[in-house]
């Protein structure tokens, strides 16, 4: 392709309101617009992008027994009600009414509808495993879209559904799966790690995500240095250093900490580490607020909190008024000691000796404190509270773990029966039993991935894209080619030789400056170029650069497209 | 691919809803299944048809200069305020609120957002003409959904909307696009006509249709028995039969037609055929009513009468009590004999000589009535108000006009500076003035042209697709394969052999009957059917037999790709 024909429209400038780097350089390299907050136009240059993302999904999911559908984006309020999705989902569901006053939304996501058409079209157990899987535009109202196209309203997404008689089937395909996206991402040419995953709102139990690491994801995700354990921080058990717990060594003082309601300013005000300090937070429990005792130095992960019985679900912090009303003190100057109501312990800060923590008294804190000593242990429970920290020993006992960012790219879950048991999805088993179908959901977020992609793989002058999702291969720069004719014509005929060859080429025929073409080839992030000038044409040569080498290599204008195939990867 | 992937959910039975062929042969065949009224989702075998559509389609727009981008659905209620099509558009246009209620739209069609992206990307007329497509769901929300996709409410469009700086450019690419279109609709494989059109809400002066031809088409188009001309009736002129009125012959006279109020009603009454009665009928003027007038087997054009100076937009019949005041009669006993509002009559209805028409008076008509003799033509105005009829003299004065119904595939406008002006889109020229850009649209109904290829080849057994468009070309169908392992071989191997021949076979694996698998691959339409039976495998052959073929004949195995290959037309 020409680049006059690309509409291709860079910018020198970083535009204002792009806090990471993709969504910064996929406005300076021309491949989206805004339209509206979180939605955007696809110029050429960031389609052909998408499309190559799009085909590679499509022949992995093929090649793995997937079909695929095409399902509305408009979806009618009764098949979300059936779900008793219509009531649960947040704001993030754009609902409407039609011309006829009839309410539906814009999906989403598809399970009540891929479900619905299963449960008419499937009546037999010959008919499964079935999985269906579409390419299609979504949009999710989000509060506040950000970051470009990761965190966009209107986006791409490649969903899938498999349907199953038993867990067993479910089971292969999901693992299936989970080797499909391996593959994918591979191919993408992209750093990426599976993850154990938390469910969230989609329901059922085993799940998966799929990672590119980056440092601006907004997941954090924990993996062994030794084995294979890999799990979303959400996710990912915390286990205590397996060490026993130090005989008590202090005596247990209350001393005034006026003003100190914070681990910070109790550390710092009373000289102890954080960790040695317990924090207690009261929650919202079934019958009551409940404690969680943390390490000072730890953090909470709401998500292990919520699943502990008798917690309330959605985890939410108690009003101030109630935690008096239960501990007789402020939120900043609690801890375990005296407690009626019930304390749930973290693993790690039941370790802990000669601790620091709150008083349940306005201004004091209590220091020295131990477990068993002071306080019994053996009448709370001990439960895994926090998120995990670099250097915990991993879960599956093949060293310590560490901790990485990285940018959810894919989802894979075991559903069950969740959408199936509530849409009276049913088919015959052998028997001639009805059986409720068992199902599986597995996400890839397509327009996200060139976010992700771009986060991982870029440099100060631009994109570096991996070759696989170039949106060319090639550039063919001809310098000053309206000022010289020999320039103009071989640049043409190298052009013609490699769209021939099915090298994807793009002839950078502008006339403008060779500084800005070269700028304008790197920004967009072109893996390959060739520069065709008067000087080398001398030598019948043209120069060709990688997108991340340090100079150019002359190379003979009749061995270039050997040279080129030696160095593509794929 | 295998049957049994491909969830084939044939019906035996036609659904009781769908009214015209294609839409009952796609539910038929489990191309697309109901989601709500007009929406569908488009199943595995539907969804090959669909993508085989839009490949041709990007293939020759990409060959014509064309470029794709991908803009958002849902678009902001500002650009629709800029252009003034947030009021005028009717409840064809979904609007809704997001959660922070502001207004969006789900986009039916996109000049809005094209022409915001192109006046802050294209500076200079040195970047035109630019011609950039989409291939995108689109929604309209019809007051009455019907004919399957051929009338949906979520449907996949192509447009594509071409940028210049002046009108010499802008009529090269229509031209472009004329000729792609048609290059388009060959290689679909379907019999076709371009035609002139009306351009509608959509604005502009010229614009051209593309109808696929059949049947059960919305729209009636005329054309040329013997030359080049083509348009929708909507815009055909009708020229009067160039011949003089002739002389009266009848005197005037007033007859009582009681009780009847309509053409029908007089003609019998008065035994005179409808060609010589006159209807008049009174439209809403910017300065009060105006009658038109026109022969009483003729048609109102309302598009034509709308278009006429006064008259206005658009065109709506007066109430009976404004007919009264006017008249002085009801609306089944007008005339234009006394009239004392302007007077339009059509340029047939001129050359009647001793016509009846109605009195001006309750329960009266005239007969003998003549021009000029007893009312003054001259003093009226004579213009083209009604919808050609076959027949017709062609416009052009070649031939006669015929009329065929036709299904509306293709649409192509230039729309001048209908959007860039009321957008402020502007380019500066070689002279460095700024200059308001004109602009085309072009627009293909991509899921349409399923339906409308079904329309127009289908049988009493099914669907008869196009090669270019077909699901699968040929069908490999074993007989009794599950009793027979010496015919399961032959059909996989001949399956494996074709797949890799690039020949994109289906094998009909599944444990049917014969006569099940038979009507099925003729219901779904597939032009090539490889019958592999334990009788012809004994002479080592198999039988071959085109979809529309009347007989099988045997082919050698050996000799299968070869037959296949000389019967393929693509």
């Amino acid at each position: 392709m020409r680049t006059t024909s690309l509409l291709l429209s860079t910018l020198k400038e970083d535009p204002a309101d792009a806090e990471i780097a993709s969504h910064r350089l996929m406005l300076r390299a021309g491949l989206i617009r805004r339209v509206s907050a979180g939605i955007y136009t696809w110029l050429p240059l960031g389609l052909r992008v998408v499309r190559r993302i799009e085909a590679i999904v499509r022949e992995e999911l093929e090649a793995s027994g997937a079909r695929e559908v095409l399902m509305p984006a408009v979806q009618p309020a009764e098949l979300w009600e059936e779900s008793g999705r219509w009531d649960q989902y947040g704001s993030e569901l754009l609902r409407f009414t039609d011309r006829h006053d009839r309410p539906f939304c814009l999906g989403p996501t598809h399970e009540e509808v891929i479900t619905d058409l299963v449960r008419r079209e499937v009546r037999s157990y010959k008919q499964l495993p079935l999985n269906l899987y579409q390419v299609q535009t979504k949009f999710r109202d989000e509060i506040r879209p950000r970051f470009g196209v990761m965190r966009a309203r209107e986006f791409i997404m490649k969903d899938a559904y498999s349907f199953h008689v038993d867990e067993a089937c479910l089971e292969r395909t999901y693992r299936e799966m989970h080797a499909c996206y391996t593959r994918i991402f591979q191919r993408l040419g992209l750093d990426f790690r599976p993850v154990l995953a938390d469910s969230g709102n989609i329901g059922g139990a085993t799940s998966h995500e799929f990672h590119v690491l980056a440092d601006a994801g907004e997941d954090l995700i924990a993996f062994s240095d030794a084995g294979d354990f890999a799990a979303n921080v959400e996710r990912a058990e915390a286990v205590a250093v397996p060490a026993e717990r130090a005989a008590p060594a202090a005596e247990l003082r209350r001393v005034a900490t006026p003003g100190a309601h914070t681990i910070d300013a109790v550390s710092t005000l009373l000289g102890v580490d954080a960790s040695r300090t317990l924090k207690t937070l009261l929650v919202a429990g079934e019958q009551g607020p409940i404690a969680l005792v943390l390490r000072g130095d730890h953090v909470l992960n709401e998500i292990k909190a919520a699943k502990i019985e008798g917690v309330a679900e959605p985890l939410t912090l108690v009003d101030e008024a109630t935690v008096r009303a239960a501990t007789g003190a402020g939120s900043g100057s609690l801890g375990p000691l005296g407690l009626t109501i019930p304390v749930i312990v973290d693993r790690s800060a039941a370790q802990v000796a000669d601790f620091v923590c709150g008083a349940n008294e306005d201004g004091f804190h209590l220091t020295g404190v131990n477990w068993d000593r002071d306080l019994p242990l053996e009448a709370t429970q001990i439960a895994d509270l926090r998120n995990v920290v670099d250097g915990d020993p991993s879960p599956d006992g093949a060293g310590v773990l560490r901790l990485r960012r990285g940018i959810e790219v894919g989802h894979i879950f075991q559903l069950g029966t969740k959408y199936s048991e509530a849409m009276k999805a049913q088919v015959q088993d052998e028997a001639g039993t009805a059986r409720t179908l068992l199902m599986g959901c597995y996400g890839i977020g397509i327009t996200r991935i060139a976010g992700a992609a771009i986060e991982q793989c870029h440099d100060a002058a631009g994109i570096v894209w991996p070759e696989a999702i170039a949106p060319f291969r090639v550039a063919v720069v001809p310098l000053n080619a309206h000022r010289n004719e020999k320039v103009r014509e071989a640049a043409d005929a190298l052009y013609a030789q490699l769209r021939e060859a099915g090298l994807d080429p793009l002839l950078d025929d502008r006339d403008e400056r060779p500084g800005v073409k070269f700028a304008d080839m790197e920004l967009i992030g072109i893996p390959h170029r060739i520069v065709v000038g008067e000087k080398s044409l001398d030598e019948d040569a043209v120069e060709y650069r990688g997108r991340t080498d340090s100079k150019s290599v002359k190379v003979p204008r009749n061995a270039v497209l050997d040279f080129l195939r030696e160095r593509f990867h794929g």
